[in-house]
């Protein structure tokens, strides 16, 4: 069975991502980041999920993000907005897609696969550089340079499969793969069990993805 | 004064790549990594060599890389060889520039700074992929693309001055500019305390270079 490396976050379209690389028979190896998030019930999600689903082992990584700070997920003295902003918003967090994607890279190297999966959109997201076609090619271009695996012939792929979907379009493909979306937190602000602020533009977009689709919304706000 | 992220393993190249920043003008972030690597003892080289050189501040950021394995330098299963190997020795660490310089382009970003250093050498250096110059051209790439900062116009620079510099060039240029390198720590296999085993590839490669530059060579080895 072929390998790969899922970058597993604990939010609705990396656990859509790991239903997906498992449909297309890969055997998954589930890889989460603990960066000093404020919403680190994401990662009790991403334990939740990968035992749903099913994978076939699972690293969980800590790293200091939050010793270099610059975001408001890393730097608890950045508020998260709870209105929409323009540009690229205070929750982006200086390479962060890029750090992950490294570890996944080094992991899948160890591991003799060529495969990584990454839960990146641009349809509706929040505007990050690091979740752009033209971003996932650069870094494509830099794993086959940068590996000892690369230089010896290998070519990796990174897999981008939600990257043209709008959030209606992942959820309905995540529950036709028996998802269950009311394990995963979104939410940037959420509480320590998990609850969504429901304001943050994390819960926005989930929230408008579940009305579009026309589905009821398993999210578990704050207060309600 | 122009900001940089300096990357600083502890090594004799590394601190002349810092005294080369400080030479051109740079005010220096010093960036080190605890990424597991059995030669710990170059961690408190680099505190030595930022101490003595003068940075404007020093960050040292753990990074799990001892979990993913696969290198003789984070995975204790694996033996450094203590003669040269063909190809690309056991010592190459998966994904390892490609980490530190993701981290430095954080820093960066969040500095407002558009200057990375890192001391790679693709002339006597051992076949990492990730030393060689299209590996660099290609992570500058990334940068641009990966950042907030690149998305809004800046283009980062990551310096490689000493790419193309044989060792022995290295060890001149960095003598010329101060630095001591009696306070730095190369060797794969260095003990608690720093000394040097002489057989391994990075010890041959420095010895090699003091020699060619028909220099005194200050390393303090083991049992001698």
């Amino acid at each position: 069975m072929k390998k790969a490396v899922v970058l597993l976050s604990g939010g609705l379209d990396s656990a859509t991502v790991l239903a997906i690389a498992k449909a297309e028979g890969y055997e998954c190896h589930a890889l989460s980041f603990d960066y000093g998030q404020r919403h680190g019930a994401e990662l009790s999600a991403a334990g939740r999920v990968a035992d749903f689903l099913g994978v076939e082992d699972r690293k969980l990584i800590r790293i200091g993000l939050d010793a270099i700070g610059g975001s408001a997920l890393t730097d608890a003295g950045i508020a998260v907005p709870d209105a929409p902003q323009p540009g690229i918003p205070v929750t982006y967090v200086p390479a962060r897609n890029t750090l992950f994607l490294s570890f996944a890279l080094g992991w899948a190297e160890v591991l003799g696969a060529t495969d990584i999966f990454i839960g990146v959109n641009a349809v509706d997201y929040s505007g990050y550089p690091d979740c752009r076609p033209e971003y996932i090619e650069a870094f494509r271009k830099l794993a086959k340079l940068a590996t000892k695996a690369g230089v010896e012939g290998a070519d990796f792929h990174i897999h981008t499969p939600l990257i043209y979907l709008s959030k209606a379009e992942i959820i309905r493909e995540g529950l036709k793969l028996g998802v269950d979306y009311g394990m995963t937190v979104s939410c940037y602000s959420a509480d320590p069990e998990g609850r969504a602020c429901g304001v943050c533009d994390a819960c926005r977009l989930r929230a408008a993805g579940f009305a579009a689709a026309g589905l009821a919304d398993p999210t578990r706000y704050v207060g309600g």
